[in-house]
């Protein structure tokens, strides 16, 4: 069996990466998304399993110990990983892979696993994703001063991915990730085996 | 205006390219298809500047002293050759091109135009590509294993590609050929100027 697809999928807050994955899960259920951990408390709308597995601290760390993260973070004195037994699991049985992860964690997977298909959700101007900021409406002139500069700085890190999808029609990007996971497995480096089998096969002519 | 895409499309006789690549054509009109040039006589159901553009040799081989073409080869006696200004133009106007050409004219290309997409027509099996060839009807079974034979060879030649397609369905190898083509436009290779221009997009924040 031919291993799995894993699709890494960032971008800048408020460029709607969440949204195109759901969209893309909605349409091939046979992609399995992977679940982070994290240590912080669950929110009273989240459910474990679903939005995040909830971890003890000392859960976390053993966890860290045994090398059972693809990726992991600290942030604000809580953990949130990546677990890898799930995803090299799925890979490995075939099935493709979602991780919807922030630009850090990605670029880790990347050192971790460069076999995976790195793809960056861009806003088409900084000026839609203010709009798309603010109407949310809980930013003050600052923060959100603050956010766009952050979102700019993020954007140069897509230099170190492979793909970028202008998120503008969500379904025209979905498509342009469909077109994306197509295409990678056609690459020649994913169907090394598939050619080789020509030298294998055994011809014969008949009369 | 982004500059349009270099389509090389390649694979043994019999793997159904030409098949491919017309139904491509077919369904995206704007990919323009690049027409060889020959010094070999035209056969009579050839109509000039649709199958090949005719030259004499004197032309042919000024050409060949102006740079003229991409790749060009001598194959028992006569020249075949890929102009270059029309590709080169039609690239530089942002329009897509589409070159179906032998495997050692691809990989000249290759040298001379690195930033091209490769890609490599398979049959599903060679049992199957037996079977179209003797299916045409004019074959020995000493031309037939000679074709196979050559065919196993060629296809070693893929892993200087970058894509292959098996062409077992026509509509699905366009498709996954289409998909190659949506892709190759997301690559960040290709959109270094568009997320370049984050930066330079004046952001303000109205209270």
């Amino acid at each position: 069996m031919s291993k799995g697809l894993l699709i890494v999928v960032s971008g800048p807050s408020g460029a709607g990466k969440g949204t195109v994955c759901s969209a893309l899960l909605a349409k091939q259920a046979d992609i399995q998304l992977s679940i982070s951990a994290t240590t912080r408390e669950p929110r009273k709308i989240e459910k474990p399993g679903v939005n995040y597995h909830y971890f003890t601290k000392e859960e976390f760390r053993s966890q860290i110990d045994q090398d059972g993260f693809l990726e992991y973070a600290e942030v604000y004195g809580n953990y949130y990983g990546t677990p890898k037994k799930f995803v090299l699991d799925a890979l490995k049985a075939g099935n493709d892979v979602l991780l919807e992860i922030d630009i850090q964690g990605a670029l880790k997977v990347k050192e971790a696993y460069p076999d995976g298909v790195f793809i960056f959700i861009l806003p088409p101007t900084l000026e839609e994703l203010q709009k798309r900021i603010t109407s949310r409406g809980t930013e003050t002139e600052e923060s959100l001063k603050k956010r766009l500069g952050a979102a700019v700085e993020e954007i140069e890190q897509a230099f170190k991915y492979e793909y970028c999808i202008v998120n503008d029609q969500v379904d025209e990007a979905v498509e342009e990730l469909e077109a994306i996971l197509k295409a990678e497995r056609c690459l020649i480096k994913r169907n090394h085996e598939k050619i080789h089998n020509f030298r294998e096969e055994e011809f014969y002519v008949e009369a």
